[in-house]
């Protein structure tokens, strides 16, 4: 096999990217725990409930919607639930449909963090965006979300985190 | 205050950004828990250390070439070097300068697991990208790396990882 090494060019653009998402990743996550004392995938979680109907998901959808697996879900949700931020509802005819619910306090919590998480998003990222970077952001970015994730004609595989079955040590 | 929420358009870019991010570091991390046993972190730790002069680097410095905390560094260290990947060395006058150094084991094993991980980061990436996207993923990651690490100029504060003394629950 002929290895394709990553070019000069390829590998600069990928050091930055990964510089970036761990420093942006790092900054978010500690402007989160200081003000509602939860990392930034539990503000996600809390977040994408709170856009659904009756703020109310099935757990392998809310999986889906925050890209992690089953098993990480799972324990993040069962810390969110003894906060009282979430409830949640296991369907008794099968286990793998439990929905996960907002509650108020959640929603409380979350109106009360948004501010905030907008606001470093903003500092951090997109007041250094010119308006031509945002839309090269997304154009790049939708379109490896995409492939990985399949669509309609080519779903999703069985590797993407939510559906899969059992998770690795890291998970 | 007024709240400086995010456009539609920003919206749509940082929810992409954010999904593709956490779908590529989980293939990149099953990759490499495959074939080499170590996370993404621990192959990039292995990765800085082969590229400094003997293969050899300060901890502090460490630290800031892989964006993280001391105490997440040291954490993944003491588990590199129970694998013999890494030989640690510490100043006998000031703790805080103490190297880890790449043993010739740990150089095997990442020029064993390299061209894997090359491919893996090539096929979800770099394979979807056109060369301006390349240039442009380049362009915006490192303008917001740099603005978070400061400059000569502007030196990085101490809200960096590296320069943290102590870290947060999730560091």
């Amino acid at each position: 096999m002929t290895i394709r090494w990553l070019t000069e060019k390829e590998q600069r653009a990928w050091r930055a990217y990964i510089a970036a998402t761990h420093l942006l990743e790092d900054a978010i996550d500690r402007q989160l725990q200081q003000d509602a004392g939860m990392p930034h995938l539990y503000y996600s979680i809390l977040a994408n409930l709170s856009e659904a109907p009756e703020r109310s998901l099935r757990m392998t959808d809310l999986a889906e919607k925050t890209k992690i697996t089953r098993s990480r879900l799972t324990y993040a949700v069962t810390r969110l639930e003894k906060d009282g931020l979430i409830r949640r509802e296991d369907c008794q005819w099968d286990k793998r449909s439990s929905f996960a619910t907002l509650t108020d306090e959640g929603m409380a919590v979350l109106e009360r963090t948004a501010p905030g998480h907008v606001e470093t998003v903003r500092s951090l990222l997109f007041d250094r965006l010119t308006p031509r970077q945002v839309e090269q952001l997304e154009e790049i970015f939708s379109g490896i979300a995409e492939a990985m994730e399949g669509d309609d004609e080519r779903p999703a595989s069985d590797d993407v985190p939510w559906r899969r079955r059992s998770s690795g040590p890291c998970s």
